[in-house]
This record gives C-alpha cells, structure tokens and sequence, in this order.
C-alpha cells in the first residue's frame, strides 16, 4: 500500500496552499469571456488579462474555430450518437482523426481529454501489446505530469514500475543495458519549465530499441513546424513505431479533447488494440462541438497566418526575457517561473496584480518546496506588448515593495512531495 | 501482477469478438443523424434505427438541447477558459452545477465524462478522505462496470480490495461485520441488465455505516420522479452523507459529460477534497457547449412533458415485452438482452437486421458465455409504436429462419472472463 500515491498524505500537505490561496481570493474566479485573454468577473465586474492562460496561440477565442463549433453541433443536431464510437460514428469524428493523422503525419485517436488519452494507452503499453507481447520495465520521470503519475498502480499491475531522475539519460541508459523491453514515460515539454532531452532518448532508441511515451500537453501547436510539437520537430516530422505521443486539443490546440499519436499513418493494429481494449472503448467521445473545432484548427494549423502566430508567441517570449530574468529565460518554451520566496509575499502579490488587471497563478509548497515560491506565466501569441511591458513593470515595482514582507507564516515542517498538488 | 487485471489476456481472448463483428460489418459504422434515433451511412446512404442506443427519452437529438449547445459557444465566444477550473472557470459551469445540486437536491460537480467521475472520486474513497480519515475496506460487485473495475490497482495502493458475486448482499453484510469501515461500489441500473438491491443495500448502511458509491450511468433520467434514478428514487430524493453517485450527463440526459453527486447540498469539505486532490485538478471539463445543454436538460427534467417522456419510454418497454420474451421482462428497465444461443447465428441475425433497417448490438463471449450470444436492445421513448412491433415482428421471422443455422466455429475452448470486452 501507498506504493505509488498516498492521497491522505497529499491532502493534508498541500490543503494549506489551496485553504491560502483560496481566501486570498485567487482561486475560483468566476468570469465571462472578453476574448484575447481577457475576462470579466461575473461578482463585481473586474476586468483582467489572464497571465497564466495555456492558450499560447490565443486559438481559444478563436472566433472561426468557436463558430466551427456551434456550426458542427447545429448541423449534426445532436452532440453524440448515443452509443460506443466502437459501433456507430458520426463521420466528424472520422474526419477530424483523418485530419489530425493527415497533418501531424501519425496515426491519430481522439479522446475525452488528454488525461483520458493517458488513461486509454498507458496500461496497455505496460501490458506488452505494443512491444510484441512481453512487458517493458516502465520507467517514469520524476517530474512527469500527475495524470501519468496516476496510472502507475494501474501500469504496475502489468509491469514492472521504475521512477527515475528528472530528465536522467543516464540512469535510463543503464536500465535500458539491463532489460530487453524499456518503455520511458515523460513530458516533452513539461508544465512547470524545461523539456525532455528528446534528441539524446532518441539515440537511445536507435540503439536499444527503448520505447517512448511523451505527453505533449504544453508542445502541441506551440513548437514546432505547422504546430507539431517538441517531438515531432525533433523526429523531423516522422514518428517511429516506438515512440506514442498523447497531447490536449484544448490547450495551444484551441479545441477540446486529447490526442493520441500511435505511430506512423495506418497503424491499424496498434490503433484496434488501443480502441478495443481500454477507456476508449467506454468513455465519451469528443463531442461534436470540440470536433468542429479541431477540424477548424487543424486547417489553421497549415496555414502562413499559423507560422506568424507562432512567431507572435515567440517574440513575446523574448520580450518578456528581455525584462524579467527567469531561470527559464531563453529556452524558447512560453512557461515561466518568477520565483518570489516567501509565500505570503507571493501571495500578496498575486493579489495586488490582479487589482491591477493581471491575473498571475501563484505557486508554493508543495508543488515547489518551501521558501521557493512564485508565480508560473504562461505567454502567448495575444498578448500585446503593452500588456506585456505593463506587467513586467508592475511585477518589478509591487517586488520591490513586497520583496522583503513575508513571514512564511504557513510555511512549517516538511519537504516538498514530488507528486505536486497542481500540476497543469 | 495481474491481481486485477491482465490486459493482454484479455485482448486475446476478446480478439475473436471484435473480429467477427467487424468482418459482419456491425463495427465502425460512419453516419449522419437524421434524428429519433435515425441515421444514415455515409458510404451506401443506407438509413436504418438504432435498437441499442442509451438515449433512453431520446433527448440526444432534441432541438432545444442541441441549440442550447450552439448558442452557449457562441455567446461565451470560447469552449473553455484555458487555466484550470480552480483558478479561473465561466459562469456556465457554476451555473450548470449548480442547477444539477438543486435539481438532484445533491452537491454536484461536473466531469469530462462518467468514466473520469470515477476516477476522480473512488481512489479518493479508497484514500480515507469521505470516510473520516480511515480506509475503508473496497468491496467491488463482480459486475460493476469496466471503468469502476479499471481502478481497483490504484484503489489498491490507498485500501484493501474485494471483490464479492454479483448482488451479494450477504457476503457484503458479513464484511460489515469484520470492518470498521466499507464501502460498496457497484452499478445501479447494469449495462447488461438488471439493477442493484437498493433497499437492502440501505439497510447495511442504516445498521453499519456502509458507504455506498453507484454508477447511476443507466439510471439518472431514466427513472425516478424527475429523472433521479434509481438510487434517489429509492433514498425518496433525499442522498445521505454516505453516498456518492456518479453519473454520464451523455446517456439518457442527453447533454455531454459526467457528474458527481457528492452528498447533501453543502458538503463544501468534501467537494474540496475531490477538487482539489484527483483529476478535477486537471481533467479537462465539460465544453461550454455541453455546459448549455446540460443548463437546458436539467429545465427540462422538471417539466410535466419530462413526466411525459419517460412514461413513453415505460409504455413502450411494456409493448416490447409483450412482444419479445426475455429475462429481463416486466423489471421496468430499458436494457433487454434478447439470447440467441450460437454466435454466428446471432451475427447474421444482426446482418440481416441492419439490411432492414434495424441496427441492434451483437453480443457474445467474452461478454457473455460461449453459446450464449445475442442481442443487447435499448428502448427509447421516442420508438415509435411501429418501430417496435415490426422489429418484434422481423426478429421472429429471422430467429426462426436463422435459429439453428449457426455452427459456432469461432466459438472454441475457454471460459467467460469476467472483466467483459465491451460492457457500455
């Protein structure tokens, strides 16, 4: 017991990080859409610019990808058929997949959410139905997200579970000279900074055969030609057999959903063991108003406008480099960590951002360990440079004001848990 | 390993299932809704009505819902607000929660769909955390469905697992006896048939304390005075403080998605816990679209034409069953399985079926016994008096010329698992 998780544990560490932020007012904001990361409180009418918003591309108010939506629902006339996908489907569920294989040159599934797409192939890449039937030793990265960290119990019950280093090509290379079948589950680009070495577990794949599971939550659409991603950039383009992606369509994507990329186009084995045997069987589908949408942002994804949005984000990357230094800084990734210290610090100064018009997402143990809070920013393609300069020299002038108010009041014993309370 | 599951045993004795079915061109089918239950292939143009659907009042194509869907996007202008529904959510998911806890008289949450329900909230249970701090032991029934199933290796790492006969309220009643804390997860109504012993089941947590977790995906609109269920139905609407029940909002409620019924209305501790601690944190939610048409069923399920529907729904389950025998007759319930014996007879029998226009799910071993195949059929309220008499009508004339035509050659040795290869 408590092999893999210890839910009670978790709780009761990080209760004060939410029970904190929760009364200062920084959680639970209810709003309406103003579009471009914009929102407008629906209790008091504050207006503000989302500072931590996954929407890298600003595809969510995408207005032809919002309408692709209502449209795909009105013409449907329904938002599902009603039974599994196994048996009867729509043909926008057909067409938005042809699409996503067609584009990302894979062959691609859809799902729920990108959780449910873990939950879908996870278990059964441990099981040995993708590695000729024997069973890889799965090894996990440390820092790998909390929905691939749920599945361990599940993947162990099939095979044997190894969590090594954060990012450790070394501790895996060994493990890969010890067992015949290794399967390596990571993030490419992961929620809280950094990215995996995909060009070095490449290398590990050509000479030992290791199998590859990345979740590409935060890459897709952001990195990468035409939108696919660390992974797919790195494999130019083409994955291998041995590699599975599995990404949300409704981060930089725009959409709903989750993605799962099996292999190469027409991996028409791998695909009916994954459909036959697991959530996907069961659980719902995209409905048709996500699968209009995907169907809209795949099309932008091929398009000039497309390449210029992604070079929006990235000179916004730059700018905000240019005026506040992050460990971060000049990664080429839209995550950022503004480390503050103290967390009561951090706190209030969350809060005074937000009068101020910009919402920033405050983080502290233990999602980080004491002491080392922040605030984690994600940037996008739009956002103004205004709004941009605006907060960076905000941020400077409450930091000064602030930097040396905390007391770490809540702060007490203890060490940061690796599971992390919030992770995406 | 393989305490609780092997999946590639299971893909290997299931694999003939899924064959079969697919050369008889029962899988896969690509269509158009035409609407009451209606659709047409997208390759031949063949129209044809589905038997097998779970929209049991048919409300998956009612136009209100579906332009409640549209317009809820549309005016939104976003499918969701790209940072976690923690941090920053719109007011349609406040506003859709909130009307599900008024209406069901229960604390609410939303999920991306029943499956991702359960997985938020039963290693929760497992954990301790609903039962004040203490595991219970988990008491599975042998046919709780595939996704309540699926957990049990991360139940597992939190609490000590059992699995009991289906329905065994004796042996349930004897592990109350031998531990401070149970809980029993089971379905309410069964996708293949039959419902839980509700009252009984009461009954242990009045004498014991037995925490009681239903799927209710097959009951909630179905039955019930205004589409509560099963399990309000017999609680008379009033959920205790021991009770979670999750639910698909994609079935008989005809909107996108699932829930949770937490407890009584203002279990705030509890909702946090499940917010803040499982995959709420960072599963994806329901899209606004979904978010709309759950605002306009739940409307709906208040109104005297509600009332209406689901006595159509009893009327014509009481004309299929004095038309066809089956086990499940006169039980009030819209599952029938209609036994045909040799599985290459029960395949051309649907074959056939399809030709005329009826679509009805083929179902064999491993889901059931060797030999024991047939027909899973779903009644709706919107079958028309017609529909049912000339499927009755049909399904006699075929049974008759098809009954012993089969010869059960991919029927060879082995027997039923119990885990099931497609149960939803």
């Amino acid at each position: 017991m408590h092999t893999y998780m210890n839910i009670k544990k978790l709780a009761s560490i990080s209760g004060d990080f939410w029970d904190v932020t929760d009364r200062a007012g920084l959680f639970g904001l209810v709003v309406a859409g103003l579009g471009e990361g914009w929102h407008r409180r629906a209790d008091d009418g504050h207006e503000f610019v989302n500072m931590s918003s996954y929407s890298y591309l600003g595809l969510d108010t995408d207005l032809r990808l919002v309408r692709a939506a209502a449209d795909e629902v009105l013409s449907e006339g329904s938002l599902n058929t009603s039974t599994s996908r196994m048996r009867i489907r729509f043909a926008a569920l057909d067409d938005a997949e042809r699409a996503l294989s067609e584009h990302f040159d894979v062959e691609a599934l859809t799902t729920a959410s990108c959780a449910v797409a873990a939950w879908a192939t996870l278990p059964l890449l441990a099981s040995g139905l993708f590695t000729e039937d024997v069973a890889p030793v799965m090894v996990f990265d440390k820092n790998a997200h909390f929905c691939l960290n749920a599945l361990k119990a599940a993947a162990a019950d099939e095979a044997q579970i190894v969590t090594i280093a954060h990012n450790d090509v070394e501790a895996l290379e060994q493990l890969c000279k010890e067992h015949p079948k290794v399967a390596y589950v990571a993030d490419g680009v992961y929620s809280t900074g950094g990215q995996a070495p995909v060009k070095e577990l490449l290398r590990l794949q050509e000479k030992y055969g290791l199998f590859l599971y990345f979740d590409e939550a935060h890459g897709i659409s952001t990195l990468g030609r035409q939108g696919r991603g660390l992974v797919l950039e790195e494999l130019g383009g083409r994955i291998t057999d041995r590699t599975i992606i599995i990404a949300s369509l409704n981060k930089g994507f725009g959409a709903s959903g989750g993605a799962i990329f099996l292999g190469p186009q027409g991996s028409d084995e791998r695909k009916n063991l994954a459909l036959r045997n697991g959530p996907l069987m069961w659980s719902q589908r995209v409905n048709t108003a996500g699968l209009g949408a995907i169907k809209a942002s795949v099309a932008l994804h091929a398009t000039e406008e497309f390449a210029g949005l992604q070079k929006r984000l990235q000179d916004n990357i730059d700018l905000f480099d240019g005026l506040v230094q992050t460990e971060q800084s000049r990664d080429g990734l839209p995550i950022r960590f503004v480390e503050i210290g103290k967390e009561d610090a951090t706190v209030q100064l969350a809060q005074r951002l937000l009068e101020r018009g910009f919402y920033a997402s405050p983080i502290f143990f233990p999602i980080i360990g004491r002491g080392r809070a922040g605030l984690r920013l994600m940037l996008r393609a739009n956002m103004t440079r205004t709004e941009i300069e605006t907060f960076a020299g905000l941020l400077k002038e409450l930091r000064d004001e602030l930097g040396s108010a905390g007391t770490g009041a809540w702060a007490q014993a203890g060490n940061a848990v690796g599971a992390g309370a919030e992770r995406r």
